[in-house]
This record gives structure tokens, sequence and C-alpha cells, in this order.
């Protein structure tokens, strides 16, 4: 874990809506030293692995990966909400709290085989990291590993992930 | 220029409508050398300019601002479209072809007088990049450059931009 970067990070109450405390990283990516310790820090923990490709998701996922995967020298992925890629593409449908959702990838985004390491900023539920996972494997990629930069630890999405590697640098307990 | 990225970006004809040939970078970024020698030039090019920080333009300005910010070792503030941020923040509506459409910063994503460097992947008819521009400037910054991967010359952006350095690396005419 990576504790002492967790006073870059704002909590925003009742957005978006009543009741909901906000995790907001703007003020982390914000920061000079802040943003760049916590791009330093995943990359010490995969600079050894043995991945071919950092995967984001839309859109607080691109601003980790994308650093991500330039310092690990590796080719950049994007999953996106519905009808934002323009070329052949493989849709995943997930259930949220109220309706559903959709995510997608371009089915030529990873070769059959290549190793994933998936990022986004937040994990929660879990529902959206599970879907973007199994996008992944769709598309016929392998998911090495799964790394946030917060994780909600109240609500459980480690369990809905259980047979992926996870990794979260901030933890946010009880709110 | 660099124009020999150019092979690596591909273009999907009919997409997001019928008679549209959409500039898709999503093959560049998923190539581990183009993706490093795309943000590798752009640090080049200010990485001895008086910039405080890096403004990426939602989502796909996300992918190339924040791993410029990373290796500029500047911290990343982001402009997003109506209604995603959750703090105190500015909004500046702006006219598309067909109505309008909205882009918001925090209100504290920047400090007055701090020199921004605004990045997006592409410039077309210029409509957002200059309402982003100026949503720097409403929150207090100053514009130092304006960096694109792709520039659209026929659609005559830079002069909706002149008061401002414009960068771009690859340039697609009559497409």
């Amino acid at each position: 874990m990576s504790e002492h970067l967790r006073k870059y990070v704002r909590t925003v109450p009742h957005f978006p809506k009543k009741g909901i405390m906000f995790i907001d990283i703007t003020t982390l990516l914000n920061h000079p030293e802040a943003f760049k310790e916590t791009i330093d820090i995943l990359h010490r923990k995969y600079a050894d692995a043995e991945i071919d490709k950092v995967v984001g998701i839309e859109s607080r996922g691109f601003i980790i990966g994308a650093p991500l995967a330039y310092k690990l020298g590796k080719g950049f992925a994007l999953i996106r909400k519905r009808g934002k890629l323009p070329y052949k593409k493989i849709i995943r449908e997930y259930e949220l709290e109220y309706g559903k959702d959709a995510i997608e990838m371009h089915s030529d985004s990873i070769k059959k085989g290549e190793k994933v390491l998936l990022v986004d900023d937040l994990l929660a539920t879990g529902g959206t990291a599970k879907a973007a996972a199994e996008l992944v494997e769709d598309v016929g990629g392998i998911i090495h590993s799964i790394a946030f930069v917060i994780e909600l630890p109240d609500l459980h999405g480690r369990k809905k992930l259980k047979k992926y590697n996870i990794t979260s640098l901030i933890s946010f307990e009880g709110e």
C-alpha cells in the first residue's frame, strides 16, 4: 500500500447524488510529485512482470494506464463506453445498481494470448472491472493483474474479482 | 512534424456517420514504439519550456496528456464533459455543427498565472480546443501552447486558435 498518497485525494460529499461520498483523485493528479509517485509505484510493481499490454478503462483509467504503459514501454489499449470506438469491436453489457451499462474494445487491440495489465482509478463494487476483465478475455487476452489507485473495501469489489491478481494503492474504509 | 508516425494511424470510413472519415489513433497507442515515440517527441519539444501544468481534454486527450505530464514532471488537470467533475467548477458552452456542447474544469485545478500546455489528440475545426483554451483562461491559467497528435488542416482549426502556439505531429489532408 501507499497510504502516504492518501492526503492528496479529496472526498466530495453528495456527488453524483445525495448520500454518496465521491473519492476525487483530480487533486492527486494535479500534484506533480504525487502523480509521479503514483505512476512510479505501479511501474516498480510491474516492471519485471510478464506483461505485453496495458489496458485502461474510460476515462480516469486512461489517466493512470497511459503513463504506466508509456513507462513500461508497452502498447496501450482502450476500453470505452458504448459507441465511441470506430472499428470492429466486441461489446459486453453488465448490471449496474439501476439498469445496465456496456463497454467495448476493438477486436484487434489485443493479440491472442497477450498478457494484460488492466488499469482503472477506483475499485468499488467491481462490476465495471469484472466486465472489463471478461472483455479482455473475449478479445483473446489473458489478465495478468488488475491495478487501481483507490479501493473501497467496504464494497467488496475483490470478491467479484477473486480469480484475478489485484493491486490498489490507497484504501478508503467506512466512507 | 513526425510523419513517420502516420503509418500507425488508421482511417475508418463512415464513422461516426456516413461520409465521415474517422482518424483512429488506437492503432498508434497499441504499438509500443509508436506510442513511446509520440510522447517522447512532445516531451522533447516542451522539456525546456516554461510550463507549470499539463491539461488534457476528455477523453483521448487524457491518453496523450497524462504520459506527457508524467514525463515532464508536471501536474495534470482535466477538462471533462458536463457533469463529470465533482467539485467547484467553471463551465464553458460552445457551438457544434448541430447544437451545443459544454466542458468543465475544477476552479482549483490551475493556480492563477500558471502556464499551461493544453493537449488533445486531434485538431479538426478547433471548436473544442478554443473552448478548452478559454476555459483554462477562465480558471486563471495562461496558455503556453496547445499540442495535438493529429491535425486536419482542411478544417482550418488553426484559424480559430491563431492567438495560441500550436503543435501537431501528423497532418491528414484531403480526407
